[in-house]
């Protein structure tokens, strides 16, 4: 189909990210991560996020996130996170069937949490009859396309950390928050406090790789039979490892994130000097414009995209690691004409 | 590393599936299986397993499983299934887990059950204090390498459902065993009386694709949320579809599975002219050798394998789609010079 | 401890009931209701809600609540409640636990939804990320004593059902609102469309009795397996059946509930007549006065109760079928003395 | 019924403990174990089994067992126990469900596990494929009447630990195997190295009564949380604690388990003298003889029982606190008659 504004999960796999599948395609190797693609990969990650970091590959966000919160409750537990949250909204209950927890959502301005925000949560603690809140979750990228700044997060994290909680971030996008941010992956994870987090890279240009990664090795003990047991272990690990080898070694990930970030930029500068109104701040790789309702669908024809909230006239477009800047120009002028 | 016999999953991708996946890195597509590719290869299951089949590509193996006795029981059930079975000592507990259900393991000769093994675990129908049977699960082929025949699955078919039970196939190695047995994948499995079927690829060829098939429409409703639910629905889809289109187009997986079961027989052939005993009868791609003990390290350092009985000597040896007859042939010289 | 309004479980077990009990404790009997107490009380459970009815007497309500939901749901399910509702706020998340199932808890102006409140949530029906509504629940008498009227249970019940929904009503205090509305017992729940009931008697004067009531046979299907491996099914049951049987005979169910509902009505009037304000309408056994903050504790040491609203000085009261008028005016009193 | 032999959940409740029942219901008392009659049945529990113990009454046994081993394990684990364990054959797959471990069955001669029998469970350490063992759970007594000694349990309890696994008593009938053994509640459990008992109370003459007991504070770390989201927290606890406080007092719970105990010797002797194979040692208040097959349906007519093995002809005869001399000695004339 046409280069389409609807998900970073529409494009493809940059050429890189192939190129190293194939170079991973070479005779036999050990199964389950014995291999040495997973032994490499996992240094790199400890590049990235510091010695005693465990990371572990898996297939899908929705496992990574599960599993996450798994490893970080029990199930008498509440997870305590935005209402427009991945794990609370588009993950069929995932969370609560898995890890047996209550997740408390919470409204906010523009998906992101407050440490204000999370206290009034925590008046039950002790109490016997209510789920016990453990962990704070929160995306970054949020799924509105904020952005938690490094100071926000360890806001978060004291917060947490000075209630018994841990912080857990859905980092679906985190690509494209570092990049955003112009930090490492480092700086807004686990020098900012995070616990555990969800590393994607589906949407960052590979074709199925994401990732548990610890950064409290006490709290990855037994994860490897969580893992498996989670149906999330990669019988050809090398496979996926190799993707995360091309993200990790140069700085790809930086790259493509930088770039879908630009274009989402591009479009909400052309959608404005269009008129449009842009509904939340653009701070990674989304734009929310408010349109015309009745020009919705003859768009959508032409770039397909998703509404977000059809009583307003509000969607989502997403810029990709393969968007160019022509979709973007050619997007901004259908509106531009009306 | 060197051409193992450790497992089919050491092996990597076939070129053909190799291809297939870069074809469909053709732009944007539609995620979480709305994608054309997706459709296409839902239309060769239909092919190869008959008009109402219900296809839904998954991550892994342990996923199929998992996923398909979680849609055939309720929490109270139990499944029977061999002793061997996958779901029972390699899952991790998986679908006790998952599913809530107990599984009932039962001893055979060689991996596979009869209608008689099953008998006395329905003595606990209607006893409000005993999980009940539900499903019945075989491996095809079996974790021994064994085969069941056409008529041996609707045995345990009509069994099954003379009962009020399901059958199960755990088909990791359907394919070797429609090679082996020179049926279409249908005789064996639909056509046999399989309600559902965990359907293998990983181990044949492909770099991580394996699905759920249901026989009988009524039993896959609501599957599309217990798939997402269950962590297994890929986004980026077309890349799974993709390989089971290579595999499934032309005949691939039957080549592929001839050729590994031609060099398991080739094994057998060879190590029993050595005068090695052979555990197990040879029927798909896995070969039971029993070994002098103190050969085994050995070998394994020039061709990695894993002991089946430590106690017997008895090691596996798996045949792959890209096991050679040099590879068979240098492993049963290190063997015969003893 | 001196008579409380703390909660209807603070209070004990009223004569008849103890008797019923000790009569019921003559040699030996049939364990796990395979006794005739147990025959006896399905009969007036028949007699109460019709025939057909199915009815499981459990431990607790948050068992005949879990198991209620288990019943109706899949995992990938959603239940729709109240904010306020005793399954969503105060059974540590038992349902998401045991059921797999996310709650969606709804604001309410006091405890009871409408059919316009379920609304919005139907519009993720088919959206595969998103958990699926399939049970509306409600609670008879709310937990903030108001009671739906015949016609609201009804409206709800044609809501669901109209949309493949089922109607589940916790009735922890049915007996209160049936009482509150000179009702039968059936005429607020088969009659009025709920599909299955969790019967409370603990609350009104029992030791511990609740049921599971089906008013659908094919609801019930399997249940006496969910009921057992929910750790809910009672080996000396016809202690529990004696309970049932001493409440439903002879309407001493009713005659309780009446009496704890005309206790409420009183402490409502007299503090009314002390200038107090009472801020949800008296439908049942329950009153939540504002009171000044200041006054809070020294009343709680004269009568034990709970404060529902720190910040706003909203206290709750509850009578019980063991409340007496001197009880209520000795309260009264003590407030009006400011 | 007339006096059965069918179980010892069949016989009723002991005077004293309904007595003590009866005393409990006076006025108001704090709910969900706040009470005064809890305070001092916890007392009683230090005093029987020694400081820092944490006991938890519950429901059911089921609920007992269930939640032992959810607070002992994460879901990978798997439990060890007997394959004619309660939890194994008689709990609808409870375990699985609830905890989502494995259970591990092992055959034995007469329901007493030795070390040996669970050492080749072991094997699977550090599998990443296996559910990994971490619990050891026996019976006491067991199912089939046999009484773990001191010395016995000692032995398990060091293996499991040397092993970093934990033991866990199922001792529904635990009173019947210290009156056996002369020892106190303590030497079998605690002093020989249990670290978490399910005590049962419910068989031994009380209405509902059972009791989840840690004697490692460490490992009850949120069992209030665990015991109320498992649907095992009575709101009238002073009902279930009076029923412990009247057992645990005076030792009835040893008078009433010797006299059962005296009532399984005599029909012993009773059925060895009339020429009876008896096939498990009696050495608590369970006698399993095996009957001329055409015999069993007239006994069962005059006293109930149960079949244990119909191919074998072998039946389980269970004495309780109430069964009398007169009842034994009715029971033996009728099978010495012939």
């Amino acid at each position: 189909m046409r280069t389409s504004f609807a998900s970073d999960n529409f494009s493809g796999v940059h050429p890189t990210v192939m190129a190293a599948i194939e170079r991973a395609n070479q005779g036999h190797a050990m199964a389950y991560g014995e291999d040495e693609y997973t032994a490499s990969v996992l240094e790199h990650f400890r590049r990235h996020f510091g010695e005693d970091t465990r990371a572990y590959p898996v297939f899908s966000g929705t496992g990574a996130n599960v599993l996450s919160i798994q490893a970080a409750t029990r199930p008498f537990n509440a997870v305590v996170c935005a209402d427009t949250a991945h794990i609370h909204v588009h993950e069929t209950g995932a969370p609560e069937k898995h890890a047996g927890v209550k997740l408390i959502a919470l409204p906010t301005p523009a998906g992101k949490l407050t440490p204000d925000d999370v206290t009034p949560t925590l008046d039950v603690f002790g109490f016997e009859h209510a789920a016990q809140p453990k962990v704070v979750s929160i995306s970054q990228a949020t799924e509105l396309g904020t952005v938690y700044t490094p100071e926000e997060v360890r806001a978060l994290a004291d917060f947490a950390h000075g209630n018994g909680l841990l912080l857990h971030m859905d980092g679906a996008r985190l690509s494209n928050a570092a990049a955003s941010l112009g930090t490492s992956l480092r700086e807004i994870t686990r020098d900012a406090g995070v616990d555990v987090l969800s590393f994607g890279a589906t949407k960052n240009g590979t074709l199925c790789a994401e990732a548990v990664v610890f950064f409290d090795p006490a709290l990855a003990e037994g994860f490897d039979y969580v893992r498996m047991q989670g149906t999330q272990l990669a019988s050809k690990m090398r496979f996926l490892s190799a993707q995360f080898e091309a993200l990790l070694e140069d700085d790809l990930w930086r790259e493509m994130a930088a770039h879908a970030n630009a274009m989402a930029r591009r479009l909400e500068a052309g959608l404005r000097d269009a008129g449009v109104e842009i509904v939340f701040p653009v701070e990674s790789n989304a734009v929310f414009p408010r349109l015309p309702k009745e020009r919705i669908e003859p768009l959508r024809q032409a770039f397909y995209f998703y509404t977000w909230d059809e009583d307003e006239g509000i969607v989502r477009l997403m810029a990709s690691f393969d968007t160019t800047e022509a979709d973007v120009d050619a997007f901004v002028s259908l509106v531009a004409e009306g």
